[in-house]
């Protein structure tokens, strides 16, 4: 109740905060203006971890320009490595969605940052005139060039695990395409039974699915590497040194390991968020493919008795209160959820960016949000899919077999040797009678019983014929 | 090449139009400045039907309130009547895609109007000082005014033909409802087999998703009833008498036979476009029906061999090239497309709602094409899929009742007689060794025969018991 | 570490389940399984008390039915009422993002209640022989009934906090109306100046479009009171009496005082999405005006020099750490977000409705997910708006007086009282020139000053003419 | 009325063909089947003509092989080239909404190409014993193989002009920053007046947008040159020798002077659809990024009066009927549209892609006609925007330099040299009373004018300070 508290001011007046809090007056506007979602900033922590390590860059080249002496530099790098190992991450409060297009989340950094360095340097919390949130913490800052900035690179941290498990669940599926290469099967186009081809085709198609997408989210992580620090307010760069931009981004590509460049035009660089779009584009063509991905399964594995049947997915559950016995395909079901949700967030990004205007997009904070969640749940969705469902997953080969023994489908191979007629009436007559469309042709003497063996040879059905 | 040409002129000065153009100089502009679509509002009928009406009726009532002399209302009337009947549909030549708020439609419809009466009265086109486009034709009105109520009306309009597609399709299903009354099948939750249902039971639930949808549509549109005219420019009403709104209004309502009622709040309507959107948005719920149900039947229909094979749909025409025989659900195929356009059109009307400033929405004609093509499409789509599918259905009986028969899905209804354990145990027995449940029952002796031929009769395994 | 656990099992097998916990190995199974928002049912309290109550209601029902001893009865209602009194929101552990179709969080539901019951009757937790989660709390029901009657009455608890603030927020700006009722400002068409009207008139304008959109999201949730409780597996009602459909639905609509109505066909009712589709459509309807309204207050309140600057939001947070004394539309700028996030999500809510097949939608838990959101964001968006923005705001009377005074737009005004042609050269002229087209007017001889003031007054330019 | 036929027939029947028709019986199923949109697959010419070379070199191929006679093969490239050529544009009947997969595309090509070919040999139309368009125009072909590769090259063809449209737009902005290079003006962030900037620096983001998506798009474009010519009916090849796929390949890059390659898994590139997605994405973009310059250029052409007024864009028609002089910015309007436009089919695309099942996905007609939209209207839209409008802009130079030489935000600029609180007051105290901040700054004696008028240069204000 009688919680202890401090004072603060700002420009609109003065205010009590918790005494114990890093976080001071700003960040508690933000708390009064935003009660939106509940969910706050520090619970995405590589947007925290990449605050700090853009503060601590700035620090460093604003004392490497004569700007900042070594006293605050160095407790302002000391707080900014503890905030970036995950010490601080509760103090981060500002719900994700904000207005003020990321001013807020920059504030709450600033107080964390300026409160731990105060503690480090013997001061109380709130003792700014010692070390300022603004004065030094926010050097040569805007929020303009460091919200977008701590963003993107915090984009880049959380895309490794999504490609991690993307390569896991690849490395599912290619697994599954070795194991069940010799499965042969009927393919099917248009949900129609079609042409022959193996299981393992069919699962080695989804690990080249995965394959390409994780090369088209390398791409499109690239060009998130390009950043505007030094832009501060509108990109024109007003108030910092010639050389901080380059400084401050080179310190900051060290800090982070990541291959950050300045870019060309920072004007245009404040204000555009097309690398945020694509990047969403990319994650909705990969919401894209798991869905159709998971749909295939579902399908694959409906019935067993009125379904395709053809593979078996690994029971996780028990799938029904009332039907006994019954499993569901519960794994993909909440990838399809996941991949919905992915397309949503790419309609709020778009929209977010095509509001953006003049020199500034305001509404970064709804892009971020979105994002973080796309690459979280898609992480999340292919590393479940990848140990709950797919490694478990087993054939029916033997029905499997017996279907395309008796599959009418097979007439399209014999087309060149008996030709067109022929075969269509072996596919319809074996369609009508349920006799096989090899039996018929021997039964016919259309072919020999050896020639026509050597043609529904698998090797020979599920690959172009050599001369 | 030396096409004739008369000299017209506007506030940026001279051009020549063709002389037999109906339309003018400010048509001529809105060629020249909107080369888009190459599809011209002329294809919309419905819309030049509704602009006719609109300028009739406020001639009339510019009539009756003294300020248009008798001669050129009657011209001006008659004019409009043609044009409703659809003589100069080609005419209405301004792109679909325009900019300017609707103004160029707005325009060319003054043009054509001002020079059909001029003929009329005996004048040669572009004498337009007998008779003006703006001083007379568009006397006591706004683009801002005429152009969403022209929408509107023409959105009505349109709309009959889909609430009749609709209806229509209803009635196949439910035809198909009928007949397939008797026919048990397995029904399935989440792709896997579950409980017995009926095809009737299956056929009438999209009979039913049909007439909620008329319903919803029907709400929806009388939403679309109240118009914006003699709102003029923003909605003040400057420049018009005060009994022009209401006395306008009721001869278009007379006119049109559509229940038209005046805005309470004009200013807000005129810049208002909710209507759009929840009209849109019903579509958008219409497309998600026909979608979710075409998909059904594709699945329904799949196979023969390697799918549910439940039902037939009508062969439309050869599947394919390539493999003799094959037929595909294409009619169903057409039908989802249409849905995910008019989806796609869905988030189109909407940013183009969210995008609209201050005193009026610029964005109307975009909000206008996209729903005539969600209209005209899912008209299109209802219609053939009634017509050219659902009505030929047929079902594979005898492979739905032998489903049934083996179905480890009917140990549930033994649940209240053998106890869930009992029930559990027949339902996996019977999926592995392929007998059916009622074999084992009995040869378990958990039921007597007359007992279980009692519980497993249709009309006692598709509805809630009676005690 | 040590952690104490009881032991329980399912058909996947034995596991060990934290001793103190109310949830059981079903949940367990869940919480493998989906491991991806790390945000809980149980952080949407209406949900948890939806599901008390129904199972309440089942319960009571069943009693009645002489299925549930009263014993039982008592102890699982007493469990229902606690529960929807919040005492156990932390047990309901399972992820808001699931497969399985609702499953997992129905099981996490019977196994909280029937564990509560348990020790009501003196029972140890996981003793379920004396009560059992499926075989009593579950009775007469299957996920396929209970889930998505659960979420529509969710849905209902809470759109009436989103229907208070929509009416907090209407009423915000009817007081802005009436308070600015006499501030004459020029209206604006296509972002050009336009014709007069009142700053009230525009206010009046956003307190007309919510309380319109007040109207259609009562007509929505009207949709969402039909409800499928008794429709079990696939709407057939299997395994249920044939009172108990009715009688549960009469039940719950007592317990929870909403109108509940059974739906007329079940078997349809359990497949469909469609009232969740409509309410998500309304939804975006609503956010679409709220994002176009904020997106006027910022534009109105833009500036101070190069902007509109007709009005003052007000000042709730620095604006900037470099730019001294900048205050920005903070407040609009979470709002227009939240609008942008509404209408992603209604993308995600449709791709799940279309993505349902055959007799069940597996797809509810992403769409129960996303409704909720966009209703709680809406609710706190409305809510900061009304209480830290529109209440606030601000007239630059002055200043709008002189824009009038000056403004081009009165030539409008005086069409026809000298003539469009007359007018046009005034108004041009006063842009031209800076002065104002009362000036020209009576400099030129073309009205006497009486006339001209008596056309000019306020209530004169804002509407239509009396005779 | 007694139009003269010819008989033809396929598995369904005969049926009655237009005597003078190229297309045949598949062509007339199409028309019979899919009334959708009443817009046919020949008004997109680049889609005809990627047809026919996909045919010629298909035939080329097949000759090569032995497996096409020389007279068949001459006829029929000498057909394909004609149609390449634009001869019979009208004969491509089939809607660009359409089920099948493209089958009735693949036969309408196939058809028209036979009969033309059947033409040059001296037969009449129809005789397809002598050349068949299954048979010798479709061999080694199958839709699933020939449609998607004909979608790509089509795309590859129209994106051409797209491409050309940008960089005129990106030369038309980059004109203007050079013109506009000394303009100085205020900056603005979240809409409200910031730091200095110059007009120049406004433009040029404008042209570097259009550069950078200019770049994407070629990258995106790549994608598409990955084609799957020779995987016939699921991509496993059957029935084609095995050098076919890499032979017809090499012909058609030869043929169009595209470098198409061939993708390295047939399966996967049958059924995948991620390089239309990205593609779409990336159009997207485009279209975020063109919607926000609109919006931009209507902001600072806003006014006269009662807007921004910083840009004047021309006037291209009369803005309104009932406001006299009014000008409206209507071709930034129009673009907006497209974008929306744009926006929406991605949506669409994206559904349809998600929604492809097993070895094919079944919706790619409705793919590429909402991507043939994007390209197009893009296209156009691009054209109008620099050629109606960007090229004829003018700046209002006195009123940008009086409005910088007042603007409070100048403060920001002396932050350095009179410290934050100083400039605090000035900036406040300049917009408090209207005066400028320098004239603030001298009174005060907070700097000299000498110091003052060099820190106020342009170049100084609007780049980063030089040591």
């Amino acid at each position: 109740m009688n919680r202890p508290t401090r004072t603060e001011h700002d420009l609109l007046g003065e205010r009590e905060v918790p005494a114990d809090a890093y976080w001071g007056i700003h960040t508690l506007r933000a708390l009064e203006n935003y009660p939106i979602t509940g969910k706050s900033i520090g619970s995405y922590p590589e947007l925290v971890r990449a605050l700090a390590l853009v503060k601590q860059a700035a620090a460093r080249a604003n004392n490497q320009l004569g700007q900042l002496d070594a006293t605050r530099h160095q407790a302002i790098e000391e707080a900014c490595r503890e905030i970036a190992d995950g010490r601080l991450h509760s103090q981060f409060v500002v719900d994700v969605i904000q207005g003020g297009a990321g001013t807020s989340t920059n504030m709450n950094a600033n107080e964390v940052i300026a409160n731990l360095a105060l503690e480090k340097l013997g001061w109380p919390k709130g003792h700014y005139k010692e070390l300022h949130p603004i004065n030094h913490v926010n050097m040569s800052q805007s929020t303009n060039d460091v919200y977008p900035t701590a963003l993107k690179l915090a984009v880049v941290f959380a895309i490794q695990g999504l490609l991690e498990a993307m390569e896991t669940l690849r490395g599912a599926f290619a697994d599954k395409a070795t194991e069940f290469a010799d499965v042969l099967k009927i393919g099917r186009t248009q949900l129609q039974d079609a042409v022959p081809m193996t299981l393992g085709q069919e699962f080695s198609t989804y690990a080249v699915m995965m394959s390409e997408d994780i090369a088209r989210l390398r791409e499109a992580i690239a060009l998130i590497h390009e950043i505007n620090l030094g832009a501060t307010a509108i990109g024109t760069g007003i108030n910092t040194d010639i050389r901080y931009a380059k400084m401050a981004t080179e310190f900051l590509a060290e800090l982070s390991g990541v291959r950050l460049v300045p870019a060309e035009n920072l004007v245009e660089a404040t204000q555009d968020t097309g690398s945020f779009v694509q990047l969403s584009g990319v994650l909705k063509r990969i919401a894209c493919k798991l869905s159709k991905i998971c749909n295939d399964l579902r399908l694959l594995s409906s019935g067993p008795q009125g379904g395709l049947n053809e593979i078996n997915l690994p029971e996780r559950a028990a799938g029904s209160s009332i039907m006994p016995g019954k499993v569901n395909p519960i794994i993909p079901e909440v990838v399809n959820q996941i991949a919905f949700e992915v397309i949503g967030n790419d309609v709020t990004i778009t929209m977010a960016s095509e509001g953006g205007q003049l020199q500034l997009n305001a509404f970064e904070p709804i892009i971020g949000h979105s994002l973080f969640k796309s690459i979280e749940h898609l992480e999340a969705g292919c590393r479940t899919l990848a140990d709950n469902c797919v490694r478990g997953i087993t054939a029916n080969r033997e029905l499997l077999a017996e279907r395309v023994r008796t599959s009418a489908g097979l007439a399209t191979a014999l087309n060149p040797h008996i030709g067109y007629e022929h075969a269509t009436w072996a596919a319809r007559e074996a369609l009508r009678s349920g006799r096989s469309v090899a039996e018929l042709v021997l039964e016919k003497g259309l072919m020999d019983k050896e020639a026509l063996e050597r043609v529904l040879r698998p090797e020979v059905l599920t690959a172009p014929r050599h001369q």
